[in-house]
């Protein structure tokens, strides 16, 4: 299936699911509309080809277990918002730059040639092994706590947004 | 309260908010709108009997304490949805299901009658006391991370979509 | 920037972004309309006065890293939605209060003056150095699972309402 195969009415649906589920989960489409809407399509594009909506801006290769940290939202979404206010594509950016306030830059690929959906790219890509005095025992990302709601996830660094109650970045704590 | 007494304007509104509910959490509710909105009745005539939504595929006691794993969503709404696709009375279906790829199928009761809300039935359904080698104490149920955007979750297996990024089950890793 | 200069427009546009992030995680705002916006207007007095809207009943620093556990939802709105039904304002108010069973009653203040945000002020409002016999370690907060789905937070005490399934507070168990 090629570009020109994708109506407009599905990408405009899929648009709308996207920013749907981006800003009930504190996330932020790219507000330049036709360069995300050329995303969208790409993903769709991949979605025909592949049968999953893989990474637009990255190779497949349709073997889906390989393929599953590139789905999109990919594995390196969040590392590279946090990072770098946008994701590879910069289909999902920061509040900043969503405001305007900040330019996307170029985002570096974050998952390196050998990895593959196995691990996650989280053994490679995060020094990501903790050993916690507190707890005595070790955990592959340390665990974030919101300090409003109390809402708990285990990541790099906090998300931008708490999901379940929209405080900021800076009111997460470390919790384990 | 019978079932004549439910208004449809009262169905009409539950249904609403059930649906918004169940697609705010990456929950699905049986397409077959007809048989949804007779469950939904189900739940208000139990509403009115007995002061809270209990399953109106059981037979509640009335004392809420003992009801409180059977009020809807029930909890085994969950594994059931993991294992059979659908959750005791299939108002709750798999993503296969509500997309007309699969079709539901019978979905035995995981509640033994002895069961109460005092132990909210997991101890008897599920081999869930761990012991785990790395962490070296013990939960009742493992613990998932999404490895898309790190959410969190104890139950017996991932659930279907993740409820803050959408990403789907097969994007969740063990945790703990 | 004086409350004269807050635009009506303004003060719609935030309590329409604050009802739906609020029902979204399973809150609710005080239905006295009027009441709530004077509250939502004062919001934005603290916006234009400080570049974050810090507790419209609080006197804030000015200064943000001393402020941060007053920024709105704050740091103890849980906690006094728990125990007294409203959070300091009464802004936010417990399903009882909302739906007019229950009325607002005085909040105390439970944030001590000393008290700032490097601490987030939990040290001092709770007892919440936790030593938990089955995990042999310790953690701020004690951490509660969803009977229904899963969710883990970590709180005093359980949400109102699980903000994924929407399942009651009974419904909760302690997890850590």
């Amino acid at each position: 299936m090629g570009m020109a195969d994708i109506k407009d009415e599905a990408i405009d649906a899929l648009f709308r699911q996207l920013v749907r589920d981006a800003e009930q989960g504190g996330y932020r489409l790219n507000p330049d509309m036709a360069f995300t809407k050329a995303l969208v399509r790409g993903l769709l594009v991949n979605k025909g080809r592949y049968g999953y909506m893989s990474c637009p801006c990255r190779l497949s290769t349709g073997k889906k277990e390989d393929d599953l940290d590139l789905i999109c939202p990919c594995d390196y979404r969040d590392s590279d918002l946090s990072e770098y206010g946008a994701c590879y594509c910069a289909l999902y950016v920061s509040e900043d730059i969503f405001k305007g306030l900040k330019k996307v830059r170029p985002v570096p690929e974050r998952r390196l040639p050998e990895t593959s959906a196995a691990d996650g790219g989280a053994g490679i890509t995060t020094a990501n092994i903790m050993a916690n005095a507190t707890t005595g025992f070790s955990l592959k990302y340390p665990v974030w706590r919101c300090k409003v709601c109390g809402y708990l996830c285990a990541r790099d660094e906090p998300p931008g947004i708490c999901p379940v109650c929209k405080a900021g970045k800076e009111r997460f704590e470390r919790f384990i």
